[in-house]
């Protein structure tokens, strides 16, 4: 009896469940959550950045003044005036938009997950950078397209195999992070900003452009968004998780209107609207209190503990560890001679109490084998030569074993 | 140029996008935002039933104390604690659920969309009553199943008519509302319940039982959820829409574990996890108040609300006209003389200033032009005379018109 049971199991499931991977990141957090882990792994932003004072006060009077109406079902597309404070920031950025290019949504992974299901049909072609955000190959994979990938240099993406690409197969979404990428904390050039622009606008490609950290910068010029030179045929993801807080799970899609209309009726198939309380919260925080100052201690605060760890990695590390220095976002990139294995690693170091992620979970293919993640952003100073100062006694041991 | 634009979009989105119908109740509830509507359209609990002072309390105690992890990204499955207080409560009532079979979404119409990901491809079968809650026909067609019907009688669905549905074609979910069924306000008897699960479980269909309403019950037994005669094959959705507020957007799911497992895997795909915040505020309301005392409440509130409004039936409605009364919930059922058309009436009533829902938008098959839902629960007892008094003049009127 019980066999026929399980028999029945493992077929009744949707076959797009074969597709989706399981988040090796969410995975992990599990583990880090114990306090006795040094963990490099998550991407969780510092505690200390959360206005929770400003919170508390926002809520406290929401709850007084207007109780009936923020606790009650709400429209499916966020509340206007939020959507008007987001398109009169980008209008005044350089950016036009007006509040109904604005779909508020649980998070960007949200603003993913809608993107796969109004433009993806099972084996239309995604362009991913290689590597990617995890999440978003998660939230593709359930519509079951076919993935292709471009490599990533340290300017932005490869733009001679991109047009390659693009002539090569008909590539319907190309998803990328030009802002600090998740996970290798790389940047777009400007050039390589326009130039993908161009391409993508010759082969009407949708360029996903998610965008979390961009207000997170450290050094170096702010440079204007994709968006901005591919207008029409770019979506670009917002969110609050990294400038307020996370656990809200709170982002905005900016698109054209046509895109929003499509995007408003898969939302309601999918949750009816975002929470909104959390909605009106974060529009009373943004309303009364300066959030660019808000923004920039958070962004003293991460610049100050991306130094560190730098510091820390040049203290500790052999010379033959690589790693990325970025301008901005919560990521350095370790890239490990070839005959390091990041798994391996991670077995010794979580002995240690150590954690990070390898960075084949980001690759497609199997690649990236010698590469690892380091988040920075949560972390004190003496954890964190803790962990890196351990960390390079498992590098230098490994150099020692060849 | 611009039409060459307009052409690409046409046909740039996936075919999915033709199958979702728009909500029509959602779309209605924009109008009835106006103050001075008499609104029977929307599903809106009575602000009165928010317990907006516990919230307050609850969020503030929680923002003093525990910011950085209230705050914060939190685990897919859910809040722990509130796994578990929910586990203990169906256990308790006779339904044994542990903390595994329990994953927290954004509110029921989120279990909606993961059963529809997780078990549904293209052209699988989908048995739904008739006539059915929109949401989950919108939820549902986003994977592009074949939708069959079975007729609702008084006394729940008609067992004789699914049992030749469930032999003729392989359906794969059935989808129900046992507990005042929306739209119909409709209850399961007992001994339907039971045939109903005998019935699934001969054909391995799946069933997945809405229960946002169960709790609001006025009159009569309380009655098991048919989960309790069909454990393995039933997924249950609670949601604290009703009972709490349904703007913090917060609902479960309880199946088996190992189709919990999967819907954990599509939840981190659609948005990582629920508001961490709202869930717990709802935690804390959970277990520091008696929530049985604060349901209690609201189903006396909306216990004098629908005996009101039959009554108003009674005075001000032609005998013509029949209509349900619910032992709970939330929605009387009309059922006009065939001649009438609801969607024509609704024309006439708005310009009297009153909304309702036509009943067709609740079929699969354009039936039902001679039926309305109408909502008690968000409006005072004058507006609801006047409301009533004006919609008993219409159908006067249409009869002296035949």
């Amino acid at each position: 009896m019980n066999s026929s049971i399980e028999h029945k199991e493992k077929t009744i499931f949707a076959e797009r469940m074969n597709n989706i991977p399981r988040s090796f990141i969410r995975e992990i957090l599990k583990v880090t959550a114990q306090p006795d882990i040094i963990s490099f792994a998550g991407g969780l932003p510092n505690p200390l950045s959360f206005p929770a004072k400003e919170i508390r006060e926002a809520t406290l009077s929401l709850l007084t003044e207007e109780s009936s109406s923020v606790l009650q079902y709400a429209v499916s597309e966020g509340y206007l005036p939020l959507r008007e404070f987001l398109a009169k920031r980008y209008t005044d950025q350089g950016i036009p938009v007006s509040p109904d290019e604005i779909l508020i949504t649980n998070g960007s992974q949200q603003g993913l997950d809608l993107c796969g299901k109004i433009f993806l049909d099972k084996g239309d072609r995604v362009l991913l950078e290689s590597p990617s955000y995890l999440g978003a190959i998660q939230a593709f994979s359930a519509y079951q397209p076919e993935f292709h990938s471009v490599t990533l240099q340290p300017d932005g993406v490869d733009t001679t195999e991109l047009s390659e690409i693009l002539w090569e197969h008909e590539i319907k979404l190309f998803y990328g992070i030009p802002n600090f990428q998740n996970p290798t904390g790389i940047s777009y050039s400007e050039e390589k900003r326009k130039k993908t622009a161009e391409l993508l606008q010759q082969h009407a490609t949708i360029f996903i452009e998610d965008d979390p950290y961009g207000e997170i910068r450290f050094s170096g010029q702010h440079l204007p968004p994709i968006k901005k030179f591919l207008p029409d045929q770019t979506i670009l993801l917002g969110s609050f998780s990294k400038t307020i807080a996370p656990g809200l799970r709170m982002g905005w899609v900016v698109a054209k209107k046509e895109i929003i209309e499509k995007m408003i009726v898969a939302k309601q198939a999918c949750d009816l609207h975002s929470n909104f309380l959390s909605q009106r919260i974060i529009h009373r925080l943004l309303s009364e209190h300066d959030m660019e100052w808000h923004i920039l201690k958070i962004t003293q605060l991460y610049s100050k503990q991306k130094d560190f760890m730098i510091d820390m990695i040049r203290k500790y590390f052999p010379e033959e560890i690589q790693y990325t220095n970025p301008e901005g976002g919560m990521f350095i990139w370790l890239t490990l001679p070839l005959y390091m294995d990041a798994y391996e690693l991670l077995e010794e170091a979580s002995k240690q109490k150590i954690a990070f992620v390898p960075g084949q979970t980001f690759f497609l293919n199997g690649k990236g084998h010698n590469t690892i993640r380091l988040n920075f952003t949560n972390s004190g100073e003496t954890e964190m030569e803790a962990g890196i100062s351990k960390l390079g006694r498992l590098f230098y041991r490994k150099m020692v074993e060849v």
